[in-house]
């Protein structure tokens, strides 16, 4: 293919095993939204409510489901648009080539044992009894605490922090900044002052999990934190010693999950969420933006606010809130109709 | 300038364009707060609810506006005390100077372009094709990524992580820990897991922007997340993937934005609001701490509450709220009221 | 002792002054959970909530209160199992011994002063002037700022920022990637533009403090921002500039502190509170999480929500709030009935 100088469509239809709809022979050389992208672009509608946007795009070739029509391009036909989009960023884009060994400036312990495809960047501390895997990618300034492990084909981004025994699967992404592994939040009050339990515990991060930029989780106070396959953490997220979350979920910026929590399978925690310590959140369940979770929720549960309740009795509740200062008058003018109305009938009242 | 001996009052006046009241040949050696500067000091007031503070204050000389009268010692008047204030924070604690140059331990690429004049610190980390301005600064144990640039006169404090390919205007001031330009998060679930949407885009960051510590900004799935000119991000905030912030605006600190979000020019976030994805928020907009976005904000409006209200109407709900228990006793006797009334006339009733 | 080998539950009777009900010469060989817990592990029981977890466990000791009876193994006995499961967990996890020196790959500043027993991590950073106390503990990747002390005994974990001139007292433990004296938030605004009030005082933190991964804690504009003695912050707080926080105070994940706050003694913020600007929290009041806090709070206060209220009150509310559509249908109600008595009472009517 002819990297640099772009694609046919001829080569992308094939690539993404697409119909194409157009001139086999035209050359894109880029993706681009809908709204930026120019002649020599391929754009892409992977979202029904863009059909318009699309229509007015000046872009020279779309990316589009089955169910579109009416595009002033030629059109890459495929029944899984948002699937496809992966592929062709890759095709555009793909992932710059890592050279494998130690930088010089990498300060590695000499127990440590680092996988001869694994990169390990400049001034990367690893320290004793740490595994890098196969393939691995540390970053610039990263530190892998001592007897940590890091699963093949992982990447650990620039200035993250991998503490002491923490291990990571195969395919994890840590973004820079992230700390795996730092202490719980255990104290035991004497009387006097907060004595600090001992976090003697660790973090187990499963394949294929991502975790982001300066987000953290905690090790157990005994045991394992355990964040299972497939999850992926967004940044600045706080997970508590001792957590559990299942495959497969989704925990977007800035949640906060104290201790001892079990996540289920398939949840979607939204910005900013709390969850008080000891909860369990059941597979599937959906807790809106900014909830907090002072008890469990079922699963396949939507709930939202703070407490939270159930997501359509809360919708309900919010606009009855919004009707507070309404119902507030019709009660007075009720409280008037009924004095009127007893003092007509007062001469013989109760 | 007697640096290090103090200035005398005359020194001042004319350093801050003031007018003298009082002594000019007066000495302070140090700028304090009112309530512990000493008689050697001199203090400020730059907000008319602390005259009385002022009055009581054992300052030796007060920096004020031109409406406070009363002070119980020599005064350097000026029409903005605020501004002045920082003239007279910068007389007596000028910026530490830098030398040039780059610290032996620094590991800079070969390919990366450094001016002169700028400063790279200890154990920093430049990447390929990095380009560092005129009198940049870049802290100890930061990591500009391959391709980046800084722009002239910018400060990247230590440990910050600028990733490959952002750029930074000029003068702009990162703190430590700040993390620009990591992954957005961005999956497309195949129904089986999340499938990583490559994230190919980069970050623009604008003139006179300042990114305070421990703050996350996540580069664009493609094109660019944009920061644009003097606007000032606190600690620990997130700013998710192709959001664009207008000029001049505030970001308090532990704001989550959402992607693809168009923020106007000085708006401002209070404290820990959270914004759904893909609104948009006018100029000026004024979105009180802790409030949820679910809505676009029009220009100038003022908003509070998770769901985000109108100001005015949020405060007018959450006195009703307050009255909750007392509304419900009122219903609860205007029933009984009622009920009394059916009785009596219930012989002829309905 | 046994060590590796594990403990007699006579040795382990003795170490915790615990009195032991069973087999004296039983050995156990790690600390457990109680549900985890085999039988060459001791558990133990904090909380009378799990007296039915313990019954069922598998441990072969426990460690437990006076209370508790019917236990299936050795028993432990302490008047105060929480500080006691400290001492027990630090017998089977004793910390690290860490040797004391400076790493070679440390860059530390020729008038810098390192204790000789201060152990200093690889590519740890020390700059002009800094103090590092006896047996401290600086952790790879640290960044220690000119002129700033770390008392004796306090751990920097790795990747840690100290600014310049921030001062550390004795014990004071800093988890990675935590920023101490970062520039406060402060602004100007001129007309135009921000423009930045130099942030030129200094951090305090006073002995057998704990600051968690990845939190801020921002320098004073002038004078201080102080930590006073044990108080606990968790991972991702953002402490403002000019804060001052009591001791043994306990500030969850990611709360939010604004400017010149006066935080109490005692005091508990919850997990992603927010405090308003120069607001004062009294000794021992309680505020519960996510609340937002827009004015002062008496000591032994408890308050929750957004504003927050007393405690109590904002129960009560949510609870009203549930009932608002049975509300609403019930003064719907009564209006129909009102309207039906005035129609009868009609003819004769105002």
């Amino acid at each position: 293919m002819a990297m640099g100088a772009g694609f046919t469509l001829r080569e992308l239809a094939r690539a993404l095993h697409a119909t194409l709809e157009g001139d086999a022979a035209a050359v894109v050389i880029g993706v681009a939204p809908l709204e930026s992208a120019g002649p020599d672009q391929i754009s892409f509608l992977v979202d029904a409510r863009y059909v318009e946007a699309a229509k007015a795009s000046r872009a020279g070739a779309f990316l589009a489901g089955p169910e579109v029509s009416g595009l002033p391009a030629p059109v890459l036909r495929v029944p899984a648009p948002q699937q496809a989009l992966i592929e062709l960023l890759t095709l555009f884009h793909p992932p710059a080539e890592a050279v494998a060994g130690v930088a010089p400036s990498a300060v590695v312990a000499r127990d440590a044992s680092v996988a001869p495809t694994a990169t390990v960047g400049a001034l990367a501390v690893i320290e004793s009894g740490a595994v890098i895997g196969p393939h691995v990618r540390i970053g610039p300034l990263a530190f892998v605490g001592a007897g940590a492990e890091v699963g093949e084909a992982s990447v650990v981004h620039a200035r993250v922090a991998v503490c002491a025994r923490v291990r990571l699967g195969k395919r994890v992404v840590v973004h820079p900044g992230a700390v795996i592994g730092a202490d719980g939040f255990g104290y035991a009050f004497d009387g006097e002052a907060h004595r600090k339990i001992p976090q003697v515990g660790s973090v187990v991060v499963e394949d294929d999990v991502e975790i982001g930029a300066n987000a953290t989780v905690d090790r157990a106070t005994l045991g394992q934190t355990i964040i299972r396959r497939g999850t992926k953490i967004d940044n600045l997220v706080q997970i508590g010693h001792n957590v559990e979350i299942g495959e497969h979920s989704i925990i977007v910026a800035q949640v906060g999950i104290s201790g001892s929590c079990r996540v289920g399978r398939g949840v979607v925690l939204a910005g900013q969420v709390g969850v008080a310590d000891h909860l369990t959140i059941g597979d599937g369940a959906v807790v809106a933006a900014q909830s907090g979770l002072a008890r469990d929720v079922a699963p396949g549960e939507k709930v939202f606010g703070t407490p939270a309740r159930p997501l359509i009795e809360a919708k309900r509740i919010f606009v009855l809130e919004g009707e507070l200062p309404e119902l507030a008058r019709r009660l007075r003018s009720a409280e008037r109709r009924l004095a009127q109305l007893e003092a007509r009938l007062g001469a013989g009242g109760a």
